[in-house]
Order: structure tokens, then sequence, then C-alpha cells
């Protein structure tokens, strides 16, 4: 009984099929028919023309995606949880040659065009500082918040009126549209959006996540980009595969309303009181005396300290509702 | 019946396996049980400590290992025609940052000694040039060729004579330990090897390749160069199951003895008028006229030109050996 | 009357003297006579063995000593308001090719033990973020403090404490060592420094910083890193006469002097009440409200605001006692 | 009497009377009114609007050009012997961070439309190699060749053709516009150029160059790179007035007339036979005994040996008409 992280979950079944089915003899590379068909499924599923290409990790599609959008003498503004800042070591700043990474605030990893506006004031602009050139939101964010679309329209509003790209890391995009009911389009393009990153690992894949560019144009140089970084995988028909076979049949919502649906059922169990944080997408933040959390451990249940007194769960496509009502329940009773 | 690219094969059924075995919770990244076995298994295959980081490519293990060993502002000796050369998108470039490839000449995209000292010398020594950090070989060469470990040595003391680390590119060193019959520790650090990019994608893998130092220290910073790469996966247990598949009941070996043993019927059917380069491995490159070419394409072959007159055939683990056969006839008979 | 910046003030008269002795045929680079005595000269006052690169900037020096000693996957603990995060446009990244800037607090630019703890306390021991290896500091600081030998000493313990390499940005060292009265070697080696970006360029010279390494080994490489950052200047020995003829007769030390006690005597003018910060160096910090700035600038008085109802001032070698006096009549007058 | 190097000549009078008359107090950095001068004054000479920038060496100049032309995933095309390729330590691979230099051949150092396209065509276009982005001569070239305008455009023709930028180093334009009698507009944008490395010090400069921009709005972005780089010297009017005084009354031209006759009469003396390459700037390349080679230096000649039984003697705006005679002497004596 496991709540660490969507990551250690394992893949889901039409993933291990598209796999079995995708190990056959085609082109290396990209040039497989299931590549080829990257651009236009998405391009329907987000209701305008994209350009998509696989990745193997949530870090290089940001990284990829922040490299399209800001010179190496630009600066990227994020909140100061952002994965893209504490959890990729560097990766931003090795993709864009040394790009800056300005920090902004907002509760919950999430910013608001307010505190992003207050982290662009500390720029001066002259040539002795890294001017801005992207905007970067998480969503859902590293602390399971939600962005709606009006909310991330706001930011996107802001970053234009600033001559920034807006890009959205949405390693938990699913979680979020699922959340905020929201369309794909609303909480990327049709809100200002100019690349996103659209996870499917954490959400049941095995090894894929997608690089969305809605300015299609930005996709030639990045082709380039992948592959000198050492990501254009051989034999590219893997990922794709798994990628398409998650958006056939909307098994990407249905996994992602699952993780939802366990952590909300936690969220009641534990009350507002426990709650650091509102219980949006996947991630429960709640208040446990390490002597609780000593007690839960000791039933079985497994998840990571986050700070004294308190702890980090994590649902995912596949958490075992048996489980989570046990773990309710040993939180309504600690 | 395609004689394309190895990377154009398919999984074999040991990996799928693994998959489906490793399709269960676990650690995520690197922590779990798989990947933490991967230094103990290759210290054993290499008879002495080594240390292992799984990657989904071989341009990112080529990449990781050149970082590991070249500064900067340093260069790196390598075959004009290396892969690290040519089919990279100078990935060494930007995982070195902006080191120099200083190219030697030999044939089959094989160095000597005498050549790779030849473009040694080119290199003045003085703070106004790139000064050579590392020697970089490719076994079996991108023509199909095979070092010996004898070969391998004498290039392995020339790089020790001039103070160059050494790295061995073994996208196909499967290919060539089954050719030489040498051992895999004679191939590489018996000869001097300091790190040694180990292809398991082409020999039967799905995305999965292995960076082995010879010298266990450089792993440390390689850990913090793979993660902010993006080459961290998050469910890594799939690449190192994969791996670990390949080398219980030594099924890397016999992929590869699979490959090499169909090139060497074909390239018998090819006799040596037709051969440009010895076959040493799974790739042949033949003599053959845009009309014969086209005659063998009608049959239903597929392959790659290779320059005028001149064809690329690869063979792989699960080469059909009908269609060996058949094109073994159909060359005879042009 | 101009008290915009140190930048603004000429080259002193032993400077320009030097310049024109130094303009007769000599070998290029730095293969001149003047250069091949910066080692021994600074190894003298510093009174221990030290390795010495010109530049020909103060963001140059900064950018090759971080590179020096942070690798791309590292991270520098300096203060919020340091230069090389504010002023360099991204130098740091540039050079370290992507290390990232870890910001850390304290009153007037200055650093504190705790300060810089609490930074490191931030960074998480994994591999998903970048490992600290150097704690920079500024003496004297961007707003004019000083750090004493001990306070030096503190930091540079903490630095060893953790592993971390210390670097000194002495941009304005010379007004730091005039202000303690402490030896150069105690602001610096003794101190725990590794290297110290020395400057000349402020103090009185046209066109020259000194990179002091205090571990000489790092010099080798360093050299190269210079000549590939385009710093290798082809008649390097007029930037080595310059820094000569400032250390001989100790005019670097006049010249520091004369700019601190034209600030000091501003500062006693100023009094207390407007002054935002002690003034150690060369730089005042004060209230003034815009009515008051206005005042100031009609009697022909030029500065810099400095955020609402604050000015900058800064004094320099050459700053006309005369003009001194009379803006510190001026201020006493608002 | 030394013929080693242009770059340990002096500077000129003029430019020692520049520095002496900007020793005043003004603006830091570029704020001042010589450098403010510069696009202007440029604008001018090159009969276009051009945008400007001083830089303290030719290796900056060529590699700030390089990296507002080039991508990190681009190749840039240039001769074998090219200045880029072999003296700058890996600047353009630096500043482009990670661009590769691809080597066409030609005597002298000297491409040809022919001998390019020969370099482009070992290109692939596909997503696997760097893809050309740039075309970069010298003129005049390392080896003392001269591009003539036609010769320019013809390159400047294909480079267009091709969709690749056009750059030249000229670290010794001045010595071809003298040779060639073209104008500054012929030997640049008028054949195609888009950025040309202006050299000022190796014709009697103390310490800069300039980027001259054929495309203003390159230059926006070239500042920030430039100050990233440490390249925004703080007193920066002691460049533009360098530069500005070379400009005034032709000094550059009057120099570089200066240095080509001096070497024109070595020439002469030394004979066809003697001669490598034909003289057209200030540069030769002599046929040399070993033993005549002592002679010369027993004599009080100095110079650089340039391969076996080879040596290169080079000429500067202040080389001693009588020194060159007793030389021109000397030789024919051998």
């Amino acid at each position: 009984m496991r709540f660490f992280s969507d990551n250690a979950a394992p893949a889901c079944p039409e993933v291990m099929a598209a796999l079995a089915r995708a190990n056959r003899l085609d082109t290396a590379y990209d040039g497989d028919g299931w590549s080829a068909r990257l651009d236009s499924v998405f391009s329907d599923l987000f209701e305008t023309e994209v350009a998509a290409l696989w990745v193997a990790t949530g870090t290089a599609a940001n990284a990829l995606a922040l490299a399209a959008l800001c010179p190496p003498h630009g600066a990227i503004v994020c909140h100061r949880d952002a994965h893209i800042q504490n959890d990729e070591c560097g990766a931003p700043e090795f993709y864009t040659h040394g790009a800056k990474l300005v920090l902004a605030e907002g509760i919950g990893a999430k910013l608001t065009p307010e505190t992003a506006a207050a982290a662009l004031a500390t720029i001066r602009d002259d040539v002795h500082q890294t001017q801005p050139h992207v905007l970067s939101i998480t969503n859902a964010t590293e602390y399971g918040l939600v962005y709606s679309a009006d909310e991330t329209a706001a930011l996107g509003a802001l970053a234009k009126a600033r001559g920034l790209a807006f890009h959205v890391d949405g390693a938990r995009f699913a979680n979020a549209v699922v959340r905020t009911g929201a369309s794909p389009a609303a909480l990327s393009w049709k809100a200002g959006g100019d690349a996103l990153s659209f996870g499917f690992t954490k959400n049941g894949g095995m090894s894929a996540d997608l690089l969305v560019f809605f300015r299609p144009e930005l996709k030639a140089a990045a082709l380039y980009r992948r592959k000198r970084a050492g990501h254009l995988l051989s034999k590219g028909r893997f990922l794709a595969a798994q990628i398409l076979a998650m958006i056939e049949g909307d098994v990407w919502l249905r996994n992602a309303r699952a993780a939802n649906a366990a952590a909300a059922r936690l969220a009641e169990a534990a009350g507002p009181e426990r709650l650091i944080l509102p219980v949006e997408a996947n991630e429960l933040f709640i208040r446990v005396t390490p002597a609780e959390a000593q007690r839960l451990r000791e039933q079985g249940f497994d998840f990571y300290d986050w700070g004294p007194g308190e702890a980090r769960l994590v649902t995912s496509w596949d958490t075992d509702l048996a489980a989570v009502d046990t773990l309710a329940a040993a939180i309504r009773a600690l």
C-alpha cells in the first residue's frame, strides 16, 4: 500500500497491449506509422493545428520546450516550487544553454498574475540582466492544485502583454483536465499557451511524454534539439504507440479520474484540519505528527515526509480503492 | 524482407517478458531492484568493478561518456565516419559543452594507431587550440568491421601514452564480442578502455542501452548529467529489466550470433567482387548497379543506397533465414 | 560633479604612463615580460604562491573563477544582490555551462554564515537538484559594506565544512583592504578563499582586472577557458602593465583610500538619519525625497536613484574633494 | 628586427593620443559619446546602415558573430586553416553552444565556391546531422591571400543560394581593402556579407576590434551575448576611441598600406622560388632550409618556423623599412 509517487505505478493494460502490437519491424526513429499520426491526433484533441514530439521523460519535454522559447541570455519566470526549478537538476539551464529561472511566489506552487508580475518587476530592463522570455506554470501544480481555464488565461494574458512565451508543464495535465472539466484547448492554447509538456508516464504510461507546440513552426528546430540531446529513440514507435493507446478510448481521462477520485476520498477522510492544501488532483499534503506517521507506516502505508509534521500522499491510475478505504479509516482513527 | 537497419527490428521475446514482469509498482527513477543490480551484474560480466547507468539511447550513452572524459575546452579524436561525428547531430558537442571532434582516417571507419597518431599530430600544443582528451572508437565500426582485442589494446596503449581517456562506442559491442571471441573485458578495460557505450537496443532491446565506466568514480557526476539531460526515466526499472533480461541466459550473445550469421551468409552469396569491405559483424556494403538494386527491390528486398553503385544491408537478431537465403539467391542471380 | 559610478572615472596617471611604456614591440598574447611577472608579484603581495591571469573585465574574472570551481551541474551560493546574480547578464551561467545561483539573504548584500547556511539548507541532497559547489561573496559588497578578515574567515570555514570552494568577488577589493586594514592574504586565502577577482578598473585602471587562484593548479584549465572566451588579448602586455603599475608604489591602496575618504566625508555630512547603510567603502545609499534629489541635481550633482526616496552616490580615486565638500554642504542644506 | 606577428607591434600614435583624450570622466560601459558614434561612422564607411559593437579581441568578434548567425544545432562551413578552427581554442563552439565547424579545402586558406560546395555536399539533410547555417571566410586569409570583391561575391552568392548566412573574419580586413582597392562595402555586404569582424588591433590598435552587422536587427541579442561573455568593458570609451581614431584620417588604410608594402618588398627580395604562396597582404611564407633560417636569425631577424623548411614572416604598420631592406638583402644573400 504505497502512496509514494505516481511514477511508482505500473503501466496500464492498454499501454502494455500497444507495446506488444508495436513490436514488429518498422522504420526506425520517428519514421514509423505511429509517430506519423501524432500531429494529427493531437491537432484533433486540441482543436487546432499543433506539432507534437514524443520524448521519454517530462524533464526532456520541459527542457526542450523552454529551449524553443528562451534564448541563452533570457530568463524564465516560474514558481519557486516548480519542477523545472527544483526537480530537474538544471535541465532547463542545460538545454537553454544558461538561461535564468526567476522565481515567483504563490500558495501551493500556484502563480497568480500578481505574483508573476511581482517577479517580473524585479528585472531591470537593461543589458546587465537576463530579460524575461517565458512564463512557465505547472498544471496540476507540484502541490496538487489546479489552474482553471480562466486562471490559466489570466496568466497567458499577462505573458502576452509582456511579450513572453507561455509554457505549461502538464506532467499531470490529465488530472487538471479531469478536475476542471475544461477542454485541453481551454487549458492550453486558448489560454495563450505556446507549448505544453503533456505527461503520460505518471498517468499510466511506461516511458512516454509528449511535447506539444501550439506554434507548429517551433517543431523544426526542436527536432534537431531532441536528436542532439539523445532523445530521438531508435525504436520510437514504442513511445508513439503508448501515447496513442492512452488517447484512444480516452484512457488518459479514465486513468486521471481514478487517481483524482482516490485522492478525493482520502482528503475527505483526512478532513479540513489535517489538509495543508485543498486536494484538487492526485496529491495530498497533510499534517501528521511523527507518531501518527509512524502508526500509519506500521499499518503498511508508505509515503514521503514533507517537512516537519507533514506528509505527502500520491494516488495513481491504479490505486487500489480497498487500500484507499483502509488508509482513510486509518487516518480517521489517528 | 527489410534489410534497412537493426533499429527497425522488434524487441526479442525475453525483453518483452521482462517488461511484463517489471510492470508492477516499484520505487521510481533508479531506486528499484533491477537498477540496483546493474553495477554488480556488469562487474561480473566484465570481471572487474564497473559502474553502470542505463539510458534510453546510444547517443545519450556516448554523449554522457564523452562529457565525463572531456572538458569543454578539450578535443576528442575519432574516425571521420564515427557515429559521434555523423549521426548524433552534435550530441557530443552539446553534452561536453563545445568540445571539438578531431577526425582521423582509416578503412571501414576503423582507426589504427597510425591514423590516430596522425590526427593527434595536427594539434599544436598551445592554448590557442583545444587539446586532445579522449580517443573514441566504435566496435563494431559503422561499416561493420571489428577491432580484435589486440587492435583495441594497441589503440588503448596509444591513448594512455598520450594521456588520453579511451572510449568505446559499443552500439554493436555484442557483434564484436561474438565475432572476435574475445571476452567483454578484453575488448574494453583490459585494452585500456575507460568507458563503454554498451548497446542493447539494436540487438533485440526495446529502448535500453548501458553506459559502463571502468573507472567507477566517474559515475557520480554522470548521474547528475544524466538527470539534467532528461535521461533519468521515472520508471527506470523498465530499462534495467530489459538489460538484465538480455544478459541472463546470454540472450545478447545469441542475438548477435544470429545477426552476424545472417550477414555472413549474405556475404558468401555476394562473393568477394561485390563486397566493398569484409563482413565481420551484421552489416554488408556491396557493389550493385542501380539496375541491379532495382531488381532486388522489385523482388521485395528493402535496403539503403550508400553512395553511387553501393548498397548497405543490415541484418538483425530476428532476420529470417528464409529471407536471407532468398536474398542470397537473388544476389547470386544478378 | 558626477557621482554615478567608479567606472565613469578616468584611468590614473600611473596607468597611463605604464601604457606608454608598454607601447613597444613585444611578444603577443601573454608571452611578454609584464605578463610573465604577474604570478610572482602577486605571490609576494599575497604571501603565498598564487596563479594570476589578467582579464579585461570583472565579469570575465568572476565567470572564469566560477567555471574553475563549479561543474555545469553544480550550484553557487551567493547573495541575492550579488553582482554575479544581477549585473552580469548570466555570465556565470554561460561560463559554467548552466550552473545555478542559489540566493541568500543579508543586509547590504552581505552574507553571514547563518544566511549562507539557510540558503544551503534549501538544497536537497539528491540527483534531482544541482548540488552546491561554491560559496561566493563580494568584498566590498555591492552596497558598500565590507567583510572583515574574521567575517570572511567565518564564511570560508562554512564553505570548507560543506565541501564548497570559496570565491571572493573583489571588484572593490582595494576598498575593503583599506577599510579593514587587513592584509590581502587575510581577506582571501587565509580566510579560506580559493579564487579572487581582484579589481583594478574601478580603482583607476583603464581595462584590467586580475583573476587570482590560491590553488595554482586551477590556472592550467583557466588559460584555455580564457582563450576560448575571447579574453586572451593579443597585446596582453597592456593589461599586465596597468596592473603592475597599480601594485608598484601601492597606487592601488592610495586610490582606494582617496575614494573611501571622499565617501566617508559625504557620509558624515549626510548624517545617520539619511544613511540607509553604513558607509564602509566608496558607495553611499541615502534617503532623499524626489524634491531633494532634484535640488541636488539642479546644483550640478549627478547620481543614480536607487528605489523610491533613495539615491546611490559613488566616489572614486579621483573624486574632487572640492566637489565633495560642495556636495556635503548641499546635503546638509537640504 | 622581429617579424613574428602584427600582434607584437605597438599601438600607433593616433591611438595613443585618442586614449589620452578619452581619459576623462564619462558614462560607463557603452553609454559614452565615442561608443554612441560607432553605428553612424561605420554606416558612412560602409555606405549602408550597419550596427557596430566594439570588443577587445578578434576572437570575441568572430564568436559573437557566429553565435548571432548559427544555432547550437547548426554548422559553420569554413576553411580547414581558418582562425576560427585553429586559433581560438573552440571559441565558436563556446559561443554558439556547440555548433560544428565543417572544414573545406583551398590553397592558402582561401575557399572557392567549388571547395565550399564540396564541403556542403558532405552534409546529409536529415536530423541526425547538424545542418549548415553559416559560411565563414577570412579576408585577408590566414596565409596572406586576399579575396577580391568578385571572389567574395561568388561565395556570398553560394551562401545565399544555400540559405546560409555569410561571415567575414576581417582581422586583416584593412590589408584586403588596400590590396584589392575595393570599397569596404564591396568586400562585405555588397558581396552578401551579414557580419564582419573588423580588426583594428593587428593594424595599430591597442585592444579594439569591431563587430559589424549588415543586418542591424542582429545587434540587439548580440548586446546581451557580449555582456554575458564579459566583453562589455566598463570603460568602453577607450575601445571606441581607438577605433574612431583609426577611421578618422584613414589611419587604418595608411597603416595597412605600410604593412602590405613592407611585405611586398620582402617578397620581391625572396623571389618566386622561395615564395610558397603569393604575397597579397602582410604575411610571407617562404622556403628556407634550417641552416638558412639559422643564418637569418644570427643576423638578428626573428620569425616563426612554419613546418619543415618553411618560415612565416609578418610585417606590420610600423615595420621599419630599414629592417625590411636589411632582411631583403639577407634573404637575397642566402
